[in-house]
């Protein structure tokens, strides 16, 4: 395998997984974060760090695990003007949720220096990437494919070719966001509607996860309510970004997203409740409060 | 096994289903439709016919195969009088969507004339129905458990055990409704949203059927979709009815439940547009009309 010398760019549980997974595969993994103590636990782990003006001309593959398209576009073109440093041939991952129209902008302006892009949102949370078993939905050149492979084999288990340019990969990440934060919303309505009727959340688990009414999300999220847990592995403040940016390129289509919209609704209430920085899960709370109820506490 | 003399009530494709299982596990199986043209299919595949009033009375079980709490009532209580009919120490399996509340009522007014009642909803869909594969999420007295016991072996892979008295059955289903109906709306909308930023459907049955989106009802419907096939395996109409029976009980609870109510609207607008006795993958059709798309069509 060849040895690449790669930096991941933002340090959250996503980021600093994948950098891990990196550098499990051989890789020289430089880690940036704009918190110190961040960069210092990667260091802890093995990573290197450094600044990166000076580091950028010597990168193979620049991975950036932000939040949104203000961060990445932030990275790239701000202050450290990390695009004007990077080495011609290298090419920038782009991980973070944005729309298609600004993932093609991103490929363009990386182009425009000779950098190749790839547009490649990633799913599967924490846990799957600190194992190096993301998704990653990913579509641009033969290039950035070729380039980015073994960065890809080193984080992801699941890689989907999506086309040779930038935007149906954040476009399938779209969709994904859609239908995840609409079901994470319906299994809350539904664990806390089945209380209203005597269904205990722990019942609710065991039957309705051998039914029709399953999803991915509810067997995932459902034990947090049944647990009481709402330790944040993906918080509630995801949603309203990641719900809205599929909202404005609905709205941008003339397209009418009425579920979505009312699954953005019960997010943002979750946060006017001040729930944001907890478990997603925690959106049973918020119908649990209008109804009164009272939802399993967590086990001493 | 204990050979039964049994009844289904409602030979649309759920109940034909059932009562062929139960024919198939060697049980006396009689069956009863409005339409004498299902009472002769069933009648051809071995099954016996008759006056329900002279037969009521050797019967074991009945099962109750209709499409609502109107129709059970009906069957028990109204023209044929199956309810004074009945031998003492029979039981009634109901397994028609209707609210808990009915659900105990009916068993007090069985238990009145000595019938036990199991309440029983099912769920799997005619294939399952045919194959003697069932969920059946039931619930009543141990009695009725035991001499149903035979006839849920027949029909039934997976039976809950839910309590023992009716309500928690019927509550038990209203929950999968909920999420089975939001699903199936929350696919159609993923599907056509995809649509207009370049996902074809097909792309997106094989990426997201992968990915943290995936929900039972998006694997089993979105399929329909990408064939063009709105042939209905479970049409339309069945969604007002179950999601009215969802928002009907939860309203009595003072249960605010804006994500079931958004997905009824959808189905409300697929009736309004004539496509109440297509498939329910046919609320795509919806979303495609409001903004232009060309779904996939039928393969000649």
């Amino acid at each position: 395998m060849k040895r690449l010398s790669c930096a991941v760019i933002g340090l959250g549980s996503m980021g600093l997984g994948m950098a891990k997974s990196c550098l499990a595969a051989g890789h020289e993994t430089y880690g940036f974060d704009l918190s110190s103590d961040r960069v210092a636990r990667f260091v802890d782990m093995g990573g290197k760090a450094g600044e990166l003006g000076d580091i950028a001309k010597k990168l193979d593959v620049v991975m950036l695990v932000v939040l949104n398209a203000a961060q990445t576009e932030d990275v790239l073109a701000g202050e450290t003007k990390l695009l004007e440093n990077l080495r011609l041939g290298s090419v920038v991952i782009g991980c973070a949720t944005v729309s298609p129209e600004f993932a093609r902008d991103m490929e363009r302006r990386c182009k425009a220096v000779g950098v190749d892009y790839l547009d490649a949102p990633i799913s599967g949370g924490a846990g799957k990437a600190a194992d190096g078993r993301l998704s990653i939905m990913a579509s641009g050149s033969p290039r950035a494919f070729e380039i980015a492979g073994p960065i890809l084999d080193a984080t992801a288990e699941t890689v989907f070719h999506l086309g040779d340019k930038a935007g149906p990969g954040s476009a399938m990440k779209a969709v994904n966001q859609l239908l995840a934060g609409v079901h994470i919303a319906a299994m809350a309505e539904a664990i806390t509607f089945g209380m209203t009727q005597g269904v205990a959340p722990d019942q609710f688990l065991d039957v309705i996860s051998q039914c029709a009414g399953t999803s991915w999300m509810l067997e995932n999220r459902a034990p947090h309510v049944v647990d009481g847990d709402y330790e944040p592995r993906s918080s509630v403040t995801i949603w309203p970004k990641d719900l809205g940016i599929v909202l404005d390129i609905a709205h941008a289509s003339g397209f009418d997203a009425p579920i979505t919209a009312a699954a953005l609704a019960r997010y943002e209430k979750a946060i006017a409740m001040g729930l944001g920085s907890e478990d997603d899960a925690a959106l049973a709370k918020v119908y649990a409060h209008e109804t009164g109820l009272d939802l399993p506490g967590k086990a001493a």
